[in-house]
């Protein structure tokens, strides 16, 4: 399958950012020509006119819990631990495969309206998700949230090893669910794994005042340091959410070339804070953002993430241009791939994955057009999101979706469960 | 024109806020009927089936200025003060008539797409101002942004005089720009006139913390102290932003039963802080929300600013309970209309102006239904406005404008004048 896209502008990140007016071919999942049109162009199945529109790298979602989407709007207004303890443990433990199945292809749509090519998603139930997200030919990368009420700590590595080999849309990375539900005996399990296969380690970090004060009266250190000094960062890795961080915290995160996911919409909707993302990207630390679960969101929207992200550094920091859109956008489209080990997901380039988006430009949030970075990290909305594809497929297109069902399917279905839990 | 509504659900706000499944009727301007379907129902010229799909009344943008769609993008990254003096007027004094008729028109567009039916807009070149949203059939209240630099004091009288008697859609209110750009004498002028006229008076208020502070020096009173005391407020009106409101200066906005528009994003974007809410509301202030114009915000989007206006309470409160969405969305479609004068745009009730929307509840971010206030607040975008109507007119359906003119030719005429801005 040949696909050409020409007659409009793409941005692109390596070596540096920029808009150019290349055309870009696309062949079966990779990206195989970026450049001025060309007389000795192949055949194409398709050509695409942008029409003047922009064509990118793909939003990366790097960290959700996609399922999560069976909670939008029933848990609102209550802090984490209400929130956790009243709400989505109890409410959790009523999923079934086929429902996280359903709440995955939701969440899965949701994404491809906002220009997300792929995920990294900490949730129950691996195989049901990973199915939809194959079943709908989208990209995900599952992190592990291992932790105290895993009742066999063995599967983490037979986890990691299946999924791993499992298909090309899918992969799997190590990580735990927080300090604050892992005993050091299980943290140092999986500092033993992370040994053994060489490998990156992820999880929900320094998210809230109380969990850092609970790990230092426990261990005496903030959870960074606490993990680090186990060995789960030995190959890499990062934490989600990041928000309450010391100085020391941040100097070794940049040390370690750790991964900085922020979650800015979960972090105010829960009350917990912002995340010092300016002091984070000055000491060097990589930086990738994530939706979080819809159940805290409410939404699964990049423009939302990039937005915030820019604009509460503004708030925090007192100063109007902290936050640049250059910096979030970079996060959003190159980090996020490679936090998720994604390498060739992260630009426009022949060789690399095509999983890129078109924005449509043609609309009044995007007028004029004085300068496309800063239209779509302040001014982008979902309604901008003209196609999104996947490893070379088209996903969304027009607003229609093509995910291997109906959308009216899986609302009927997501709704009948909903119905359920309320019974 | 008879159209009629049915087979959905309708948001309605008296005599509290509840989701019906009654069908809505429109003739001409206004609404004719709510309520169940009836077998003596007269002929229509449309019947629009909402297949499920939520009406409900408009949102009112209750602070702007539409025509600085001009500067969006142009000016990011800059403190309040740099960027009024650097960006905001050295480019404004190069605006001429058909320059605002022009970006006025991409403004009103980008309300419609995300279900704004009015706007208070205080800006220059009235005529062309409020020329460009009677024809695109919007619906416009205007507010003088009088101060020391208008050359002809009388002319606030007139201007008053005329827009009121103008066009039905078009409305003026007095307002000064702000007490730091405004003398003594000037607003002892516009106290005169309120008087004069029984009329309400706006103005921006307690935006920075740096105006607060002037004002202190000044006068030893805060600016809302200071406009009270001299008279601007004894028929009510309101400011714009309230973000550095003392006690006292909340106290006083709930005796004089004065408007609190608060405008978070534009909060945001230039660093000046998050506007007091949940005290406001407790203090039985009234409420209404504003997008301020897209060169500080730099989209003109309601579904943001609710968000907004939510989950900033809950970081600032430091409780995740604050900032609820009914009163998020009451301020949005009531407070605005009240605010602005427009007490029959307020609601969907027989009687009322047709004012309204369909928010299109088939996407993946509005499901499952489980709350829909929470899914609108939460989780709702621009890729739900499935229709704006306004004063019984379609204006925008289905991603389509009828506003008068081709998009594509006021998008040309934008891009033109800001070429040569640049130039």
């Amino acid at each position: 399958m040949r696909i050409r896209f020409y007659n409009g502008k793409t941005l692109r990140f390596a070596p540096q950012m920029r808009v150019t007016e290349d055309e870009i071919w696309v062949e079966d999942a990779r990206i195989s020509y970026c450049g001025p049109a060309r007389a000795d162009a192949p055949a194409f199945d398709r050509q695409i006119d942008l029409r003047g529109d922009l064509l990118m790298p793909g939003f990366k979602n790097a960290h959700t819990h996609t399922a999560m989407t069976f909670l939008r709007s029933m848990a609102d207004d209550m802090p984490l631990d209400r929130w956790l303890s009243e709400q989505v443990w109890p409410n959790e433990a009523r999923l079934t495969d086929e429902a996280v199945y359903t709440f995955t292809k939701l969440g899965v749509m949701e994404y491809l309206s906002s220009g997300i090519t792929a995920c990294f998603d900490m949730y129950v139930r691996n195989d049901a998700f990973s199915a939809a997200c194959i079943d709908a030919g989208f990209r995900a990368v599952l992190c592990s949230g291992f932790n105290d009420f895993d009742r066999d700590v063995e599967q983490l590595e037979r986890d990691f090893l299946k999924y791993n080999r499992r298909h090309e849309l899918v992969s799997f990375m190590l990580g735990i669910h927080g300090e604050y539900t892992t005993s050091r005996a299980r943290l140092e399990h999986v500092a033993a794994l992370a040994e053994k296969h060489q490998a990156p380690c992820f999880t929900h970090l320094s998210e809230t005042r109380a969990e850092v004060d609970g790990c230092l009266a426990r261990y005496g250190l903030t959870p960074p340091r606490l993990l680090d000094e186990l060995g789960l960062f030995r190959y890499g890795g990062g934490g989600f959410h990041c928000v309450h961080m010391s100085e020391e915290d941040i100097r070794l995160f940049a040390e370690r070339r750790l991964w900085a996911v922020t979650c800015p919409a979960s972090n105010l909707k829960l009350s917990s804070g912002v995340a010092p993302i300016e002091k984070l990207q000055k000491a060097g630390v990589s930086l990738a953002i994530g939706t979080d679960g819809a159940a805290s969101n409410n939404a699964l929207d990049m423009f939302r993430e990039m937005y915030l992200m820019s604009v509460l550094q503004k708030l925090v920091c007192g100063d109007a241009a902290a936050g640049s859109a250059e910096v979030v956008l970079r996060a959003a489209c190159v980090g996020g791939a490679r936090a998720m080990g994604l390498d060739d997901c992260d630009d426009l380039a022949p060789g690399k994955k095509a999983d890129l988006i078109v924005i449509d430009l043609q609309r009044p949030n995007m007028q004029p057009i004085h300068n496309v970075s800063g239209n779509l990290v302040y001014a982008g909305s979902k309604e901008n999101v003209r196609l999104t594809m996947v490893n070379g497929k088209i996903l969304y297109e027009n607003g229609e979706f093509f995910v291997g069902e109906a959308p009216e399917t899986i609302y009927e279905q997501a709704n009948a469960f909903v119905r359920g839990l309320r019974a």
